[in-house]
């Protein structure tokens, strides 16, 4: 590996020049150079938008979701080749596979989101349909739909697997391009993992494009169509999100950037408890994975002001049992930093925090490590300090290594208030079995918080830990965190759609959206149940009925079923009721009977109902009512991977009045043939 | 009314200078005078946060809600007073219904949203619980908490009491203090209905706070926890967007700039029909309402090229009959413009339209009015222009009054890439009866608007019109429109909102969101049923069962509802069915037998069953099952004006083996003592 490639415009790009050396952080040695020159980044953001863009908006949520799934697949063959590159990192083989893993897990968790909570179409539905008017003519209904542009994802360099493929599974889910730029530090990891991509296959042409070295002039390209995303560091973060460009077109613009987050001991959880091993043990994980380099690692340990020594001998026990090396060798537990560079910085940050605190645990300046130099390796031990909470550099100044800082507090409110003083964080941690405690400070904390976790005997044993992020949960945090949010399920696939309510009659909403809207017209016919998915439409009705329901009914229908509330029973009691004013029918009675009216009874295409959603009663029935039911076909979702797909019916039951007596939506599983 | 007085800090601010003349759009007169000297707006913040802030998250979405309602009927009553005013800006009296009546309308629409479709609670839980552990033991929920800060709503002189009420309204049912800052030009109207609200004592004191006169020194005083939304020019937009402090604290910063709107008029609506009717009355009453002085008005009308001759006569006789003057006269169906500043500056932009078209109707120059002085008043004739679509000027030159441009084009595909040539709009009107036209236009269009309008026969007597933004649905577009979003239902509250993604056991997400999540602590005892809500706690649950269903109970459900599925009924096509390989019980029959377990039929507590939610039939029930159902309380609502309230169950059905055979939520009302 000598020079990184650049993937843009459809075609492998080499540097112009001979660009600037990377170094393995273990042993110094060079890895591989980079460098972006001659690269035409406005080109590289037309061809997105042009050719990948229209590719992945050809494509259903349910086609982009299961391309997601086989690369998943793909890149866990060729895991152990991304290990080898990793531990040039000064990644152990835990820190390899919590960034690789983790990143294909990513894909794997969007594929499953994407086939479970999206349509199989192109156009995404929010919400209800809004009521504007009286008659019920015009009508509201928020759609989403793929940005025109290029989702531009500039990376952090200590994530260079799980941080391009977090922020690719979404935006391709979404239909957007993807224009990846890791952090060069790290760039050689990214680069390999680009390769394994592109020569896969797997993903559309134009959907992914990958620029090794710097961002040149890539910014000044960028329209109202396109998005930024970056993680790094605060400073940067502010200088992006002020960027002429991203200014003048109102770019979306979302920033995970490092943040002083906290974990927060409960003053249950004393020596002895689970809950204190729990909280050390934490938090020495945090300081030690990845060296302690990640954003969401523990900065600021609150300790009830009692526990503060229990918890520094503790934790300074465990430190001590770190081995510390060449992420290769068999024991090692916590590898270098990512550079030379990286170690210079932590250092200045320390002196810094001890300013306002000393040391518990560690020495910045030296360390003794196994099989490696731990001058030429970017090596360093992990320093525990104790600080004084009512200083601002506890709650400031980051070490972006395996460093942390024990807070003594006295009161809940008193560490709600130490929690936002780090100006807003990704994650906190609160480990307490005393759930009076936890709520408090969980509300307390949560405005300065984009994740919180709560540890304790019940989770223990399950939970993924303080610093990891999850597909299905947001990540991201207000203020010095950067304000954004990605991931989180199906909210980081609309960051990438545009949001438009569109106004109209129902016909038009059913001809926008593709589902049947009430009051847009139906079609009677042929007995919609004895259609296949390939026959069925959109609007294909029955209209069965009516049936009386008779006091015998009823009657009948509490003894059968055992359902014998009074309302149902006892006419005195029901006149007594403010709702009903006498004997009523069950409401199961009447959804009963609507499906005896509507069935198909001879075996065909509907496999089985498996499922009613948004029943509501909206007048009561009484004995002597005749119910009518129209059942319309309202969406139609096959299933990529079955013979079969999911039709979803909208139920209306009216009384000889014509009004709704029961409104639902019949979930069923219809044959594709 | 002299000097206009600002409300900060719990009392009302008369400036300590002589202040700035404001004058009678129609009449030149001075109307009053102001001016910000002498505000202490870091102390105005920080009265937001510390009282405001406190006494709005004391309440329940429900409390603040019943508020806006409250506040709604009381500006109803001094809506005569209000208009009196808004005809000093130049408003006709529709002009002033719109601007008043749509904004009390939009706190009505709060008020109704906030009761249906939010907790009557503190937090807001946001979609399911995600599980995050195989065991069950750690699960994701993510919860929305008000942001610690101030709601800074700086708004635009065109609505001076809808913009205010607009940003008000979703602020204040998030639980978020405003600080309201008018454009100064129309800035006496506001600071009347301001002084309407702080004297009728309805609103907890610290939750509106307002300047009159210049934002002085305020932004740099905003820190991550408050937010910034402004209404007014792309330029200005900009501007505050790279300030210093909104970028440091990655303040949420949400703009809604003037955009240049299309209306695109169908190829099917040829001279003649409706839809050509509607399309030109539609025009010119964008055009002349308001003066034309609306960030959703019409610039571009695009029509089919050979329709374009008729529509220009069609349009120029319509805009010949309206009446141009002193907006207190009758007759008059135009007034003037805001200011004589604003005439400038529409002249102005007039001549760069004209270097890319011509004059179809009206002089820049010369208009004749009813009852008023035309060079005293800022009045201005409608000018609708005839311009090159292919050239850049019609897409971006606004000129922010009685104008708009009609442009030619050829092709479905042309006239979307020319409304994308807007840069990203507020709002769009498609008028057409043509379904596929609709349907293509509206998804192609989309990605550049934040509201798209379907005018047809169909929803034409109901439509609220292009130009209305609606509290249901989102205001706000992207790029050249701000890349904000406001209203939109819940999502305007939301925007206010820190989401937090919470981590634990389903206990510690009990304990944070008050509602049961399933593997949390369930406590038997008293029949929940005959528990008042009074009494009642989250997590109360019955245990019923088992009852066995025989192939008698299917038979017999079958005849007696009539639902003779073959699955229930013919053994041999039953066990054809792919998945039920046998006879299964009805999904009804199961259902109503669960409920025939855990009813408690004596009159008491709970008054109805009023539907059923996310029901799923899990595990085919076949004859010989025997079934067991768990009920569990998990959310009660408590109606503030009713004596009961809702309660969702927990409905978990079970079989033998303990599988699930169905799960769903059952819903109550329920007394409250």
């Amino acid at each position: 590996m000598a020079l990184l490639r650049s993937y843009v415009a459809g075609g492998w790009h080499t540097a112009a020049d001979e660009g600037v050396p990377l170094h393995d952080a273990v042993t110094g040695e060079e890895v591989a150079r980079v460098s972006s020159k001659g690269v035409d980044f406005a080109a590289a953001l037309e061809y997105g938008r042009r050719v990948g863009g229209p590719a992945l908006r050809e494509l259903t949520f349910h086609q982009r979701a299961a391309l997601l799934k086989a690369l998943a697949s793909h890149l866990r063959e060729h895991r152990e080749e991304l290990y080898a590159l990793s531990a040039r990192t000064g990644a152990t083989l835990g820190d390899s596979k919590f960034d690789i893993d983790g990143g294909i897990g990513v894909l794997f968790g969007y594929a499953s989101k994407g086939k479970r909570e999206l349509p199989n179409d192109t156009v995404y539905v929010e919400g209800g349909v809004e009521p504007l008017s009286k008659g019920g003519t015009f009508l509201g209904q928020h759609i989403a739909t793929p940005l025109r542009g290029v989702a531009v994802q500039i990376n952090a360099f200590n994530f260079p697997v799980w941080g391009p493929l977090e922020k690719l599974a979404p935006a391709f889910l979404a239909g957007v391009p993807s224009l990846v730029k890791p952090a060069s530090q790290t760039a050689y990891l990214t680069a390999r993992l680009v390769e394994l991509i592109i020569e896969s296959g797997i993903l559309p042409e134009g959907s992914l494009q990958f620029v090794a070295g710097s961002v040149g002039d890539l910014l000044d390209h960028v329209t109202a169509q396109d998005l930024v995303s970056f993680t790094g560091s605060a400073s940067t973060a502010q200088k992006l999100r002020a960027h002429p460009a991203i200014v003048r077109h109102a770019v979306r613009f979302n920033a995970e950037a490092d943040s002083l987050n906290c974990s927060i001991l409960g003053p249950d959880a004393v020596k002895g408890t689970l809950e204190f091993d729990l909280f050390v043990k934490q938090l020495v994980t945090e300081m030690t994975v990845k060296a302690g380099q990640k954003c969401t690692a523990i900065r600021r340990a609150f300790v009830p002001a009692e526990l503060l020594d229990d918890v520094a001998s503790a934790a300074s026990e465990r430190l001590a049992k770190v081995t510390i090396g060449n992420p290769a060798s068999e024991g090692v537990r916590m590898g270098a930093l990512a550079s030379l560079e990286q170690r210079e910085e932590v250092r200045r940050s320390l002196k810094a925090l001890l300013s306002a605190g000393s040391v518990v645990f560690g020495d910045p300046e030296k360390v003794e490590v196994v099989d490696a130099d731990a001058e030429r390796g970017a090596f360093i031990s992990p320093v525990l300090l104790k600080g004084d909470p009512e200083r601002a550099e506890p709650h400031e100044v980051e070490a972006f290594g395996p460093v942390s800082t024990l807070l003594p507090y006295t009161s809940t409110e008193q560490v709600v208030d130490y929690a936002a003083r780090g100006g807003g964080s990704l994650a906190g941690s609160i480990v307490s079995g005393d759930k009076e405690f936890v709520r408090e400070v969980v509300l307390g904390a949560a405005p300065w918080h984009g994740r919180l976790l709560v540890l304790d005997a019940d989770d223990a044993k399950e939970s993924t830990g303080h610093g990891s992020p999850l597909p299905a949960l947001v990540h991201g945090g207000p203020g010095r965190a950067g304000g954004g949010e990605e991931m989180g399920g199906l909210r980081g696939v609309l960051h990438h759609l545009q949001r438009t309510a569109v106004q109209g009659s129902p016909a038009v909403l059913s001809a926008v959206t593709g589902r049947w809207v009430p009051g847009a017209p139906r079609a009677e016919g042929v007995h919609p149940f004895r259609k296949s998915l390939a026959e069925l439409k959109v609007g294909d009705s029955v209209v069965a009925g009516p049936r009386t329901v008779t006091r015998e009914d009823v009657d009948h229908f509490a003894e059968f079923t055992g359902d014998t509330f009074y309302a149902h029973t006892d006419p005195e009691a029901a006149a007594a009721n403010p709702l009903f004013g006498g004997i009523v029918a069950h409401g199961y009675l009447v959804v009963s009977f609507a499906a005896g009216l509507f069935v198909s009874p001879e075996p065909g295409p509907v496999l089985a109902n498996y499922g009613l959603e948004n029943l509501r009663f909206l007048t009561p029935v009484k004995p002597g009512d005749e119910l009518t039911v129209t059942l319309t076909c309202k969406q139609i979702t096959p299933r990529l991977d079955q013979d079969y797909g999911e039709v979803r019916w909208d139920a209306d039951v009216t009384n000889a009045h014509g009004e709704s007596v029961a409104k639902y939506d019949v979930l069923t599983l219809v044959a594709k043939s």
